[in-house]
């Protein structure tokens, strides 16, 4: 992709968040995202599902614990961009950012978001004003930045692969990679 | 919008898919769609936060408890749309979806979903080949059906509007309507 993006997400809580975080970092793995990383409590469980996930359908998206957000936008060399239902719509900011070339951290909030956070952060985003979802705003995002371009990724070394079917499911497996 | 679409949610259950499903069924109102069904159990809770994030946020979306898929296949008049990873890429089916002027339902699945609904559907569509998750999936797929246009979408009747801002929060609030 022509933008590297990692994606932060703030405050996973495992007994909680596990589902909607775990879909959030697939979705930050299928739209092109290369890393992620995550604060609030560890979790090997999350840590563990993912890492499957990119065994069996290949790429080398990693996920990484930090203990917090600062350290994590201390050392990233690129810019920020914050997604909130508070901030600038995607489809007005995103031009620019796709203009700016250094790597992009993609903070997406848990719980509570720190008000420093939007003032650390270069930009603060919008996927519409509405409440939906980390995911959703996540995935329409990296959609818009790659301009559609992340659903022709491929995932090198997959052991499985979906054949697309009109009706019914099919896969390709690669046993002796399995 | 242009075209009427409903969302159907297999299986919900509520110990294990609160999160999930309220994900869901708010990227179906801030998508675009005018309603949604459930089947799985019924569950007072999640109709009750949806129900005040339409009161709070506005538009008119409703979430109706159905017992079973079939029901509402039968009594759905329009085009029935499955979202799964094994089907055909979203971005090669849409135009055909689009110049299809009936109502769709767009069926979003749970835990296991029975080999019929990919028989009776008439798209079986996916999101990618990818395993991420059934809210970037609707989101994405509402987005290309509409082309963008659901991003402008107004939500009449809201008492609380959030006013997009490059840094911090600022909402409008109607208190004569709270």
């Amino acid at each position: 992709m022509d933008q590297r993006v990692a994606v932060l997400r703030l405050s996973h809580r495992p007994s909680r968040d596990k589902r909607v975080s775990t879909h959030l970092l697939l979705a930050a793995r299928a739209f092109g995202a290369s890393k992620a990383f995550y604060t609030g409590e560890q979790d090997d469980s999350i840590e563990e599902s993912i890492r499957k996930v990119v065994t069996d359908w290949g790429g080398d998206f990693t996920l990484e614990y930090a203990e917090g957000w600062r350290s994590v936008f201390e050392k990233w060399e690129g810019k920020i961009v914050h997604l909130t239902m508070y901030g600038v719509p995607f489809q007005e900011a995103a031009q620019e950012i796709r203009d700016d070339p250094s790597p992009k951290l993609v903070v997406v909030g848990g719980a509570k978001v720190p008000g420093e956070v939007y003032g650390a952060a270069h930009w603060n985003i919008s996927v519409t004003g509405q409440p939906h979802s980390e995911v959703s705003a996540l995935a329409l995002f990296l959609h818009e930045l790659y301009e559609g371009k992340e659903l022709d990724l491929e995932f090198p070394g997959a052991h499985i692969k979906t054949i697309p079917q009109a009706r019914g499911k099919k896969l390709e497996i690669h046993p002796e990679r399995v």
